[in-house]
């Protein structure tokens, strides 16, 4: 690591390092000719103080930060970061903001990345994912007044502003889809319930069922890769009174849901329906296409970037809004059921 | 932005605020008492001098950086920048470093980047993409001592180390293939000619051509997206000597290719075979599978990040490394061509 250093500067300039000090603080203690001379050497060497170069933007760290709790070799295969990351970028690079990513194990290392960002002035505001059941990052981002956005919501989220996704919402309406179609037995290839959107969806399915005298849904928990999806799909299909649709909490997670069905010699739709929450291009590409439940992934990442810096502008208060609902685009993964 | 400043510290601990900034930075003119009562607040208020906290890290900013020159909503749609930072992530969260993403419109502006993430202390170091003819990136990294790996090369990349893969050879294994299949009328749907890998894939294109006895190859150039694609496409099979193979610089590019193909009933690979450089799911999910050079995307990205770890920790001198060479993966969208 070879920067510039006062001590650069102050050998070049022929002078000493406080000398340097006090020249580039603009403090008393040099002549105003050993000044200009040290200004001039570390402006040749490419040297600007921290607080220089901040006082330029006003302070600003001119980032924003994004901590992900994705196993790392997840990020490449499943398009919703890179969507969002997509929608924020288009805010960020109009004002030339960049993005801070941080991977991070878990919730109590996430936390540390914003006390660690937020005191080093790496960032001025971070996008918060994933919102939890009493989710310990909402109090700490108030605690440290760091702006903040949240995706979900919009209960659980304290001051923070947040942008909530309906996901009861789009769940009632596959629901409502798929037993106008026939189905009875369905399946819930879920996240982790401990994630704010999950509970809502899971609720959500468990309620309608109820009402329309569906039995019992079937909620399984998968991550976020094939692996497990794969797993859980081949759990529920082997099983003896095996569901007639399977909603999944990911389009990458139903791709492989498709996959496994066909892997079983199930006819998609005749025997078996499928629906992913989340569109991408992998629904439209598998055979049959894939039915989703759409949302524009890029246009929310750019309303969280909005949001973000009305909050670092205006201080506190800024209000929550709700996302776009869910769109069900009915594809050729759904069919009517036909008891045989 | 109510962060802790030196007055808020000042305020709270009733002293003057030269007395908290001398303080905090260890200097004489403040009691032992005032400095554990000023410590004590400052601590209290989660507040960390930038110093403080670099010193604990060794001077490290804690962060590396990648400038992606890709319009922000194109980086949603193709698997490559998200399965490289996956890479680079995997190596990064091991070591708890972070990554600073900036979108920059072009060169001028990832070099003015780079030297403020440099002058600012933001990154320890970064990665480079896309190398070109005679680029003005790589005097200007060199010039600053900005520790950094190009992902590109071997030649023109100067002092710094890189990682190249082998286009030409890449390029040659399959025009030598589909020369052995039949065909004779290739065409190249290609990124910016001013690429370095690009201009290595167009001249192994032809020179392989030339050797063979085949004709004049076209290259035709289309960005990255969908769009640029599709246009390039069409006019290549709209064009009375329409090629029997097209081969397309990314997976994107030529699942977008293969969608044209169809719509103009082509059949693939009957009529046109395709070819694409990198391998994704994208070019699994199709119908016909498309034919792929495949490299590990991920694996090179987290290759760059030990090569730039290396070059931060032992300074410059790195070694340049090939990448793993591509593997030619025939599918279902390449085939014996014969004449009708």
């Amino acid at each position: 690591m070879k920067r510039p250093t006062i001590a650069d500067i102050a050998g070049r300039a022929g002078v000493s390092r406080s000398a340097v000090s006090f020249a580039l603080n603009d403090q008393p203690g040099v002549s105003e000719e050993t000044r200009q001379r040290v200004l001039a050497v570390a402006s040749e060497l490419g040297w600007r103080p921290h607080s220089a170069a901040r006082a330029l933007r006003g302070g600003r760290a001119g980032a924003i930060g994004l901590a992900l709790q994705r196993p790392a070799r997840l990020l490449g295969a499943e398009p919703f970061t890179m969507e969002l990351i997509s929608g924020l970028e288009s805010e960020l690079s109009a004002r030339s903001c960049g993005l801070n990513l941080q991977v991070v194990e878990d919730t109590e290392a996430e936390i540390a990345t914003y006390r660690r960002w937020w005191a080093e002035h790496r960032v001025d505001g971070v996008i918060v994912l994933n919102l939890l059941d009493d989710d310990p990052r909402v109090g700490v981002l108030e605690d440290l007044h760091l702006p903040a956005v949240v995706i979900g919501g919009p209960a659980g989220t304290g001051s923070l502003p947040s942008i909530w996704s309906q996901d009861a919402a789009g769940m009632t309406d596959v629901v409502e889809y798929l037993a106008a179609l026939g189905h009875r037995r369905l399946a819930h290839v879920a996240g982790d319930p401990n994630m704010r959107h999950i509970v809502d969806r899971t609720t959500a399915l468990h309620e309608v069922c109820r009402l329309r005298g569906l039995p019992e849904p079937v909620t399984v928990r998968a991550d976020f890769s094939d692996e497990d999806s794969a797993q859980a799909t081949r759990r529920l299909l082997a099983a003896p009174d095996r569901p007639t649709a399977i909603i999944y909490h990911t389009d990458l997670t139903a791709v492989t849901g498709l996959e496994v069905a066909l892997e079983m010699g199930l006819s998609v739709p005749d025997e078996l329906s499928l629906v992913a929450f989340n569109d991408s291009r992998l629904c439209r590409l598998v055979n049959p296409k894939l039915t989703a439940l759409a949302h524009d992934i890029p246009g929310r990442g750019a309303q969280a970037a909005r949001m973000l810096f009305a909050a670092i502008d205006a201080g506190p208060g800024a209000e929550s809004q709700p996302a776009e609902p869910y769109r069900l685009l009915p594809r050729g993964s759904t069919g009517v059921y036909r008891t045989r």
